[in-house]
């Protein structure tokens, strides 16, 4: 084969895309597994981006972005996340936030050094990110359940761990960490002199009174924070995000990597983007509003179930605990019951009786009667048998195919 | 200072970009300099991004792109390119040529690994696509002036090389490979089994009769061909570009990296690179009509002042010998002149009496009022004589510095 792709690669897998394509072959599905707002683009930010058009922004701009969506995301930063330490000259655009976690972990990694991910996390995404460059990842769980915070140190004796991947609001938890959290893993970025990748791209949605600090108003010196329009503004199908960097000088050689992957970010989306910020913010009001009606929906709907859960304060996920092998229960659950979810496994290996289900594409109508028909789905297949134990910890999975789940 | 970039990064200049800063702060300047077309995007193509606009298409696409493109792409290649060994399921949507770049070094170089490059070549901006990931790369001419095949082979006892770049019509020169040209390329890939990737975004730039062979057609089983809508159609902000791959099953491997750099390309920029590859093509033969006059006054032009240069039969460059030191002269002429070229060590260390010329963003009037400039320049600050060789490979800079030039 004359053509050899790095091993590594064929390793990582994408458990959601492939719940999501199962989810959309099955007709009538309802949809708790892909990540991405149901909520349409606000209609002024769709006329930006048409202005944008017809006046012939549709050429290259800098590697940085352009200058006023710099100042605009400086001026935001600061005001709404008290980011004192910041001009435009900190802010560099980039392709979603994934190019931007993409570029940090580039920049910052060597090969041989590694990035410390929680578990669970958004492993799908993250492990595809940092392998994508020169350096390596490990996971370890930061906090239990119960917000405890279970870091085990002995992870930086056995690798060589340069960065410290924080997220909040989390995805797969919806988990919010307060300042207290925050300030125990800054106590560890400084003990390891490890640099902060701080994601924040949930920060607006929030939940039951939840406040989101940015860990790099706590440790600004040392964090990288990552942010992007696509869940605040849904415009995920955009690709426009940002880096800011404590240290300006860095911005121009975090721009190479920009440049190197991407020459620079879409031009009209960054017009787009532009809008987004700078323009009235009744539209987020309104689409957290909506979020909020659904988080208070499906919230009740595990009680009745009997999953237990993390509070979903914040993001637009929640991840029950389920008492079963997820691996075997999501597939199942699409074709027989038409509701996707994703199974645990994906954000992180000891997670595997977890779902991660997302209120941010499915309607309160729709959260409604994908429950309904979890209640049958359990209810018409001894499941909830299962789910009272009997099969639980199984081994024997020819046995537990068998019976037809 | 807690954080550490990668050290390489800051020896990655982009000397292109320095060149077109400089340009921009001289008023009235002649841009010869970065490779953007002037011509504006086609309104058929602006007119199918807002109808995408309007009709939502706003979200997450597929990480391979959206089918219909990947669809149109596999058809254009397999029509005006021969690549008949191709079906949509060959093909990956990616953020510009770059982002496929990218993903063919991320891909298939482990660290330790290198892609060969020629000199000259687009170094400036391939050597940062190479260093985003976690490949090496090194450099040596391919060809001369003349088109003789000069590689010096030792150079794969003393590197770890995997890949082979070839580029064709060639940045920064406008040579086009013939056949006999490509095949000697195709022996060394064979010999030292490597995978070839072509870089073909200037394809349909043609000039005097050259005509375009994807080296994909010779050796199909080991090249990856790149290619993007950005010059063809004059569309470089909305980032589209494209991957081939012989092997199908490749392309789920190479989207595991699209997703990791930028999770998809932008999704309205992909409507409208379907309705620019499937839409009347007018509008590039008109704007090849216009590159052909355009070519055609810059060749005599740079006869007239005695350069010497390889025929620029492609894309929209011209890369002349002008026998004195271009790092030294490139700032001066933007200053004095009022005329802004890249010098040739962006494209290889040993071009430094070259200078890249730019005809895709410069007008037949804009070219003639350059060339003005240029003569006026030479004749009254004695460069003349600098060009008949008394201060040719002065090692002295202070003294030519002393001289005021």
């Amino acid at each position: 084969m004359p053509i050899n792709i790095r091993k590594e690669l064929f390793a990582l897998e994408s458990p959601i895309q492939k719940m999501a394509d199962r989810a959309c072959a099955r007709k009538g599905c309802v949809r708790f597994d892909i990540g991405d707002p149901d909520l349409p683009t606000p209609p002024h930010i769709i006329e930006a981006a048409v202005k944008a058009l017809r006046d012939g922004k549709t050429k290259y701009t800098s590697q940085l972005g352009i200058e006023p969506l710099r100042e605009a995301i400086a001026h935001y930063e600061k005001t709404a996340n008290q980011l004192n330490h910041i001009t435009k000259d900190n802010v560099l655009v980039t392709v979603g936030g994934m190019g931007a976690m993409f570029l940090a972990c580039s920049a910052l990694l060597k090969h041989g050094e590694k990035i410390l991910f929680p578990e669970p996390s958004w492993l799908a995404g993250y492990t595809l990110v940092v392998s994508s460059g020169p350096g390596g990842f490990v996971t370890t769980p930061f906090f239990d359940d119960d917000n405890n915070f279970i870091l085990d140190e002995s992870i930086f004796k056995n690798h060589n761990i340069k960065l410290l991947l924080v997220n909040s609001p989390e995805n797969p938890t919806g988990r919010v960490l307060n300042k207290t959290n925050l300030g125990k893993l800054v106590r560890i970025a400084e003990k390891y002199d490890l640099t902060i990748i701080s994601d924040e791209v949930y920060e607006p949605m929030l939940y039951d009174g939840a406040k989101h600090i940015s860990i790099a108003t706590l440790a600004p010196e040392r964090t990288i924070k990552v942010n992007s329009v696509s869940k605040r503004y849904a415009m995920t199908g955009f690709r426009i995000g940002w880096l800011i960097s404590p240290e300006a000088q860095l911005i121009k050689e975090f721009g190479k990597i920009n440049r190197g992957i991407a020459a620079c970010p879409p031009t009209v989306s960054q017009y787009a983007a532009l809008t987004a910020i700078t323009g009235p913010q009744d539209c987020v009001k309104e689409m957290i509003a909506e979020y909020t009606r659904r988080q208070q929906t499906i919230k009740p709907e595990m009680d009745k179930i009997g999953w237990t859960y993390i509070a979903p304060e914040g993001a637009f996920y929640t991840f029950p605990n389920i008492k079963q092998n997820a691996n075997l229960l999501c597939p199942d659950l699409i074709e027989k019951a038409g509701v996707s979810a994703v199974p645990g496994e994906s954000f992180g290996a000891k997670h595997n009786e977890y779902i991660r289900l997302c209120f941010g594409s499915a309607t309160v109508p729709q959260i409604k009667e994908g429950f309904r028909r979890l209640h049958n789905y359990f209810k018409n297949t001894e499941l909830k048998q299962v789910l009272a134990g009997r099969l639980k910890n199984t081994k024997n999975t020819n046995a537990f195919n068998h019976r037809r789940l």
